[in-house]
């Protein structure tokens, strides 16, 4: 299925079409399509190109892999990402490799990437779920993180799958009508809340 | 020109071929792009869909408010930065609508966002460089920026420019070799380090 976005004014396809469903099928990610899904974010821009990113990644190809990287999401995103053929851990580098100061964009950029990610992902067919709910403490211990690394999100990966698998809370969620706040409320001019008259 | 990128596996042509560069043509950025670009911002998702971002826009119809929002940037960005058509200085708000708790996704989801919107312009032929050289204390006191909302980035947009209207040191970069780091440093499995096998 798909659930496309109630745009006000046009965007490209790729954008259009790409959301976050929980339900997926139990087909697995083609390993060329998760290089090119890696080197998509691998190419996004990144404040002095620090690329501050790394990413923990888990194939249902390596069950106990698998089992070990949704342990680190919420209760409640396993019980549905575990459908998830391919599962990531974003990791964000929170000081500068040059000189260890802090790095204030390391998440921004980590954002940057997986948008990239995303995109490539959509233009391949598969879907992508970002998640918040994760545990970084169980990632620092379970993957041996380094200190100046803070894990910032988990992502499920997979081809589209049926609605119908997902239990009725979560079923309900997958076919509600997608919602953004308008323009108006977030696009500024010559000061706070000012509207834009272009 | 051009400045593709060195890409190891398949990505598409919109994340292949975006790259921030610092040329910027004089033509200016119709409006009904401008809103498709904040559009494909819009669409983005984000922890809660909380949409954590806002967007202070300035573009060179309005010359005051294009000459304010440069203040922002830091003096090196400002040198080159003024022959963009578009400036914009992107805004997080670091707490949560709902309940004022901090949101640690607010800079992250700001990047998903641009992430977008960068495709967008991509699309329609358009060049995005995102810069963390700014100065957030300048745009909290010029544009009124409540305290729970941070200045992220500052991003100029216009259509590509000849690298020949800038100086040497500039026009260096901008026709230098696009380089990242290889995947196996920093896409793991299992543990940190480790390299992935697919």
């Amino acid at each position: 299925m798909q659930n496309p976005t109630k745009n006000d004014f046009p965007i490209h396809d790729l954008l259009r079409t790409r959301w976050s469903p929980r339900a997926f099928d139990a087909k697995a990610v083609e390993p060329a399509k998760v290089k090119s899904l890696l080197e998509a974010a691998r190419w996004a821009p990144s404040s002095y190109n620090e690329q501050p990113w790394a990413f923990l990644i888990a194939t249902k190809a390596q069950p106990a892999e698998h089992a070990k990287l949704l342990e680190c999401l919420i209760e409640f995103n396993q019980s549905w990402a575990k459908a998830a053929p391919l599962l990531i851990i974003t990791v964000a580098h929170t000081s500068f490799a040059m000189n260890a100061k802090p790095n204030r964009h390391a998440f921004h950029d980590v954002g940057l990437a997986m948008a990239n990610l995303t995109i490539q992902a959509t233009a391949e067919g598969l879907v992508v779920h970002q998640m918040a709910g994760i545990l970084p403490d169980k990632v620092r211990e379970l993957y041996a993180v380094p200190a100046d690394w803070d894990a910032v999100t988990g992502v499920a990966i997979g081809y589209p799958g049926d609605p119908a698998t997902l239990n009725d809370a979560l079923r309900e969620k997958e076919l509600a009508e997608r919602t953004r706040k308008p323009q108006a409320s977030f696009v500024f001019s010559g000061s706070w809340g000012k509207a834009v008259s272009l």
